[in-house]
């Protein structure tokens, strides 16, 4: 009877889990889950029009419980065979370092807006969005396998030097907005009533947006403005070459790698190995 | 009679497509299409000037005829040579190989909507502009085209990529055009009236376009709006990484090349050459 | 009596600049004088909002004198023990040094707001922002160290290159202008008024920034603005391109460091080790 | 007398003409030009300011009369002096190729607007702002000349990709523009109401400048927009992506050449070149 139910959970795992190429039910659950998403992604958005809300709400609440029911009842599974995942732990130890994993929180999230409504106040349906998070699993699966591990190590790799820009733009961003809202609040009391909104201004012009609803007129304004969007050119310029470095680095680290594996070779004309 | 009607053939197929430098009907052929082209395009961006239209209507009408017949003539004259271009195949098959190739659907398409209105209602006249990709075609022919393939070549190696960037930033406008929906739609109706109008304004911040015709008033929606504009910068140095990368392999690859040449390499323990 | 006088300055220098990690008291001071600086940045901000000013005025003067009591007192006691930090250096020279070095200057002239009213009438008090400069030095404690010096040699070696493009960008964005303002000033008088107007246009134009507050209506001005903004793109490319290869050329000297000792070749002709 | 006709000629030159770094009366004349430019850059921006030119009309125009004066001596003292420049010409045909030289035309178009008023009834004043091109060449006498041509070279080895990618994207601009007119043209006729408007708003998003005085409303029109703009994403990434390989390719060079330099080093075992 244990060994029955340890081997009927084993399979529950593998076919809610990723698993084998050749294991049918476990790709139709993989298909079926996916499709799912997308269609509550399509329902989000859809549900958004007043109009088609009004005609078809009561579809789309019945579509919400389905979904709601299906991924909580998949989620109470995976908490369930999380032994399975964290072989070497406890029973429950397994199910707690499962739920306090970012991918279940995440999942958590997705589904708890539904339940929460009678407890808090708050409109958190947009927590529901949190399912197309997802999605991104997919990539996992694929030949798009590498290219993803490759993105992302290349921004872990080159984190110090991002964050660094990034915390200097912080400071120069929060020093342009306290001094322009001191050059235009007299000129323009409304547009720059205080230093958040003239945080912005300063945000929309270094980074290039410019939306136009907030603007200097005065002429020292418009001087620290040109200066800020110049500035915006480097702040663009920086994390774009520290990206590319890092993906030069990966490039010829991946290029040592092959000259090392090639390169243990022997000379043909005495037989000795070469590069020792 | 049937060499005879060979030779023609292979006469022709030299003529429509490109020849040998120095074969001047050939050339003739060339710069007539291409100055065809020209003219069209010309003819088509002046046609939308309602006051041109007013006046030279008829001539347009008179050219857009005279142009359909010619580029009409060589569509048929291509198929009909298409089996000098795939010698090892029959016939039909050649020319069933030439019409469904991209290049042969792109040319169709052009002169398609001079013969639809008959049949279709839609008004697919915009069509006619897709006539330009032929010129294109110019840069195969010249000094270009060692570039044009290296372009291309990196956008094919970058290729996943470049696709997990761009999957990444639709999730996460996705994420973020439902979030600033439910931060903006009571204060904003009209503005945010949907998940899709949040998802305009989305595109339009993350790659800093910013027209100004839609934007948050919210705190948290400029919070947010402020975070993606940051995050569009990322969008814009990933893929800048990439391809700057994807321009250094294709470097050092020449380059590697170029060292195998020179690095005539030595063993340490008899002296002979390494690499020959 | 001296040596004590001197021990107890030492033990001061020690607590105010950057001491050890195991050095409680100092590592104390500095906990405590980053919280007192976001504190200050807080209390700037919040005191820009005019209806928490009308109600807690008297909160952010008490704030503020006390903030610059305790800068004061520092700033005092730096100049006092800057003759541990340049040891080399008689006292008075020592203190002159600090005080002529950007960092004191900046930290004394964002205390400096606080009693020039009493002789300056402008309004300096933007000046008090500059307190924020300090929160870089946190940077310097810790493993954030290397990347900012990285960025920093990077900017440096590419300096010239730097400001070469800067340069011409800015000739070419002063003829732009001038340019657009003869062809924009009988039409749009108001908008184009003189060259600086003109300016300010071309500066949001070539960032890309594009507020949409002055824009040509002309044809002649539209083309002109499709070709700076063209060239837009390349002002952030050139830059993009420059900062990038700094970091590449980084990168190989480290490289070529590991290669070094990597790289033990051997002599043709004898077989001996070279390089060593 | 010819002799010393030639001496004074030379004499000339070498004051005109960039000279050696201890002769002072040509640094002199260097400095001269430079000052008189940058009053005159100075003096047609303040020209344009309607009240300034109302009260001090009189002045710019006899400061302009003066500075053509020089500017218009200095030019045929160039001409006169152009056999020094290419000694192995003819007298005439140094003058000849002297004035049709690129630089030389400049410095023409920038005089010529003053005595042409006489002639041609354009206004061709904005003409004048063309003196600021002489100031580039300030660059090649200083250690600003090194990165200056290493910027230069770096576009002229990726020129053939660069005009590629200009072309594919001007070609793509055409295309949209077309598209973007018949989706856009009967919901805002007033916005679009031909193909070169339309050119306006692709050129405006492709460049992510986004001025915000033309954008789609229809859903079709937004969505084309959408892709425009993430596409613009991709003009910045090719081109940067180029620039950035090419200052790469100059670096390795470098690094080259210091290698092959440094190589010629001989065994020290037994003294035999290594790397013949």
């Amino acid at each position: 009877m244990l060994i029955l139910e340890k081997n009927f959970k084993l399979r529950v795992f593998e076919i809610i889990e990723k698993g084998e190429e050749d294991d049918f039910l476990s790709r139709l659950f993989d298909y079926f889950i996916v499709s799912m998403i997308i269609l509550n992604v399509l329902a989000i958005i859809l549900e958004s029009f007043y109009s088609v809300y009004l005609r078809y709400g009561y579809l789309f609440k019945s579509f919400e419980i389905i979904s709601v029911a299906i991924f909580s009842l998949e989620y109470i599974l995976r908490v369930w065979t999380a032994d399975q995942k964290y072989k070497d732990k406890k029973k429950i130890f397994a199910s707690i370092l499962f739920i306090i994993s970012p991918i279940a929180l995440i999942d958590l999230f997705a589904i708890l807006p539904f339940y929460l409504p009678m407890i808090i106040p708050f409109d958190l349906r947009f927590l529901r969005m949190l399912r197309i998070t997802r999605l991104m699993r997919i990539f996992k699966l694929n030949r798009y396998s590498n290219a993803l591990s490759l993105v992302g190590r290349v921004l872990k790799n080159k984190k110090e030097e991002l964050i660094i820009t990034i915390s200097i733009t912080f400071l120069l961003v929060l020093f342009a907005s306290t001094l322009m809202y001191y050059i235009e609040q007299d000129v323009q009391p409304d547009v720059f009533p205080n230093i958040i909104a003239a945080f912005w201004w300063a945000v929309a012009t270094l980074t290039t947006v410019g939306y136009g609803d907030v603007y200097p007129i005065t002429v020292w304004g418009k001087i620290l403005s040109g200066l800020i969007a110049v500035l915006g050119i480097g702040l663009v310029a920086l994390p774009t070459g520290i990206i590319s470095s890092g993906f030069m680095e990966e490039l010829s680290q991946n290029n040592n790698q092959n000259d090392t594996v090639k390169s243990a070779k022997y000379c043909k004309h005495c037989g000795e190995k070469i590069n020792d």
